[in-house]
């Protein structure tokens, strides 16, 4: 639960030892605080030729109230940002004063259409990299591959992810690089997007890439689905409560009573919702005192019960769900040839099996309401597997398929379906992982140190927004961009 | 080029030292050899519930000449395999004597359904996996999750990914774990690709997933396309010429004249294809003798310059060409705040841009053949990025683009289009990295060592196959199961 090493790093004495020895120095993340501003600082926009989202890039910047800056290669800005009535000047490069670094770079891609056109890139991190303080964000925004109209445009938009993994490998400095690409016809539903990957709420997401789709309704105004009744427009961002977009939803997390399941109910009721907590009969005092400080409602059952589907469907049935959030979650580590069936058959069943009956049940009785939320927790063994996991590497990647398969299924309804998979999160199950492996598996990501359960607790919470309605079916790591992958 | 800490720990006094220090020592891996049988040994089967792919098993079994035996879970494979005259037996757990050690575990779980059906994986590879000898390969079966009619049994199907990549990183020892997604229909198109993952031929590919898809006229038996006259359907397993499958062929090799694109000119060569390598002209000499060895054709061009596709496309135009393979690459590694246009530029230009104008040369002038293959050459550092290689691996990831975005519009015409993603290969550039980072690289895979060329080059020859027609749109990576990922 506690990285002695980056506290220590981060003392005066230790970091001078630490320079003085050449040791690696993690930064100490900057974490979303209500008693703080979400955003402050300069936010420098790049772009390559023709971009298509500058304009909704202006309503953000305006939103979020920051000051922007040109670079060269995007000189359309500074007529926009002032139609927008926004503050804005010309990047100039630092002269390594600290007063000038910059809070984000933004670079919109979505107009470069061949590989022969992607240099605006290189020019604009070349330029304005170093001058990104700590804990900077960069996105990179572009189309989506599989939605380009020929072979050239698709391999130059493929090309964006090689770039911006690469940087978020060599930023460091708790600085965070995402690629979001914005399906044409979706730009007025990026927003809540944007604003997780800008926010300190993003910490420890890095390296990712988000797909956004334009929903039914967003050429419309966000007309009425006739045929379910399902609002799935995205509203534009003034009808969002950005302080409280959870309000008035109910939202049930599996594993609440502590842990990552108790963050996330944490967050969630923080954000306005009311939360419904599961947990196993014996940690019922533990999940009555989780709930109680969130006036949320406890609700004690061992989830992979036969008759569990149904209680839980009884339960909430009168008011309905909006978020469902399956965070319940086992390990019985060994490797194969010493493993149980009883080992094999329990993590399989609570990890995987138990999520599809449960939502089966609240999808079958539409106690699940239209426009809800469906987020499963995976994990980087589900994608990379892992020596001695066959069992929970298996329930982990079904957690994936579960994702991609119910999403288009779930798409008339505005219901959307996404994962989490966590990295090296320090909880009290990697506290127990022996000092070598652990050290190991928080020091090799772009962060150089182990997540917090807020961490995914805040990335739970972005993909439960409102305004997350045109992401769907896609998994978002949360590992501080892991080496670890497949 | 030489890893000699692997050569000492397999030394007699290197392994008693790593044994008492408690050292990794890493497998000699067993490569393909002309002068060695290409399978032997015993195969064991399991299966999951109502396996659909057993048929298509044991016409494997049969053409590559092994024993197998059959594991409880695969009860239907001994009147199976009596009924194709097989030699078979049962699966006995190993009395730990190494005669008894098997050389293949095949496991067919394409009948699998719904999550909770996936314990036969658990039963099977919990019985036998400790029989499986030293670089035994592994080999799951199933079908391709978005095939699947129905949400279930796409997450089950899933759910097999993470399973395979758990074993590949437990089994250790020189073994290989791969999935192989079979489309329904392309059963009898199979037979290349598992011939190439029970080979020694992959030693070095692990972890990784392919799909299989039928091919146009696979049900009318291999019909002609009347519209564009393409070949498409697949050949039954015996029309293949199984030692030099690609005689008549023409293969253009770029960067052909030494390291990875030698290798594989020279194993295209040794296959049966005509080479034609294609090297800059400041490496005509090494060119001309690499192609000399191989009776091979020599083209000095460099492959970047404006008049380059023209060249090439004329050069060929007479005869044509079957398998394309584009090797050229360079790198310039610099982090994005000291990179010069010049090396962002030229770096995307011959990695990548390059690449696209020559196919479009070949394609739009009918030279590419139908039938034909197209094969990249990817990277690690084109899927995780890397620091320092922001241009690399924006070109590396356009690399991926191009096989996504060109395999849907080359179907027709039966071309294939695929990429390999090399991770740690043993090169003359790989030898000038730092001690430390080289040993890292080397280390951090399942296989504890770096790849040879031979390696890329023999994934390459698959790929080429006539019997590959079914695999396209696909990155396979020749990593050893690299750590590394995204």
């Amino acid at each position: 639960m506690n990285d002695s090493y980056l506290n220590f790093v981060n003392s005066p004495f230790g970091a001078r030892l630490a320079r003085s020895l050449g040791l690696p120095k993690p930064e100490v993340l900057r974490r979303y605080r209500a008693d703080r501003p979400e955003f402050d600082g300069i936010v420098a926009i790049g772009a390559g030729r023709e971009p298509h989202l500058l304009d909704a890039l202006a309503t953000l910047v305006g939103g979020i109230g920051v000051t922007s800056v040109a670079h060269a290669s995007a000189g359309l800005w500074v007529p926009l940002a002032n139609r927008h009535g926004l503050m804005t000047g010309r990047f100039e490069a630092a002269d390594s004063g600290s007063s000038s670094k910059l809070a984000a770079l933004l670079f919109d891609a979505s107009g470069i259409e061949d590989s022969s056109q992607l240099e605006p890139l290189h020019a604009f991190f070349h330029d304005t990299l170093r001058s990104l303080g700590k804990c900077g964000r960069i996105v990179v925004l572009g189309r989506p591959p599989q939605t380009c109209v020929n072979p050239r445009q698709w391999t130059a938009q493929r090309a964006l992810e090689g770039f911006t993994r690469s940087l978020g490998k060599e930023a460091r400095r708790g600085i965070t690089a995402n690629l979001v690409y914005v399906e044409p016809g979706a730009e007025s539903g990026m927003e809540a997007t944007l604003r997780f990957f800008l926010s300190p709420r993003s910490a420890y997401v890095s390296g990712q890439v988000v797909h956004i789709a334009a929903q039914v309704g967003d050429e419309t105004g966000g007309e009425m689905d006739g045929e379910t009744g399902g609002k799935t427009g995205s509203k534009a961002s003034s009808t969002f409560d950005w302080a409280q977009p959870l309000a008035g939803l109910r939202a049930v997390v599996t594993g609440a009573a502590r842990g990552i399941g108790g963050s996330i109910a944490s967050v969630l009721a923080a954000e306005g919702a009311h939360v419904i907590g599961i947990d196993i009969p014996s940690a019922r005092d533990a999940l009555d005192a989780t709930m109680r400080q969130l006036d949320g409602t406890a609700l004690a059952f061992d989830i992979a019960a036969p008759e569990a589907p149904a209680q839980i469907a009884a339960a909430l049935d009168e008011q309905g769900v909006d978020i469902v959030v399956h965070n319940a979650g086992i390990t019985k580590d060994k490797t194969i040839a010493k493993m149980t069936e009883a080992a094999w058959q329990s993590v399989i069943d609570i990890n995987l099996s138990a999520q599809e009956r449960i939502d089966d049940a609240l999808l079958a009785g539409g106690i699940l309401r239209d426009g809800g939320r469906i987020i499963g927790v995976s994990s980087i063994s589900g994608i990379a597997g892992n020596l001695g996991q066959t069992n929970y590497a298996t329930s982990k990647a079904g957690v994936i398929g579960r994702v991609q398969s119910m999403a288009p299924h779930l798409r008339a309804r505005g219901i959307t379906i996404n994962a989490v998979a966590p990295g090296f999160i320090e909880t009290q199950m990697t506290a127990k992982i022996p000092l070598a492996i652990r050290e190991a598996g928080r020091r090799m990501n772009s962060m150089s140190q182990g997540g917090q359960p807020v961490d995914v607790a805040q990335t739970i919470a972005w993909l439960a927004h409102p305004g997350s309605a045109g992401v769907s079916g896609q998994i978002v790591r949360v590992c501080g961009q892991s080496l670890i992958g497949a």
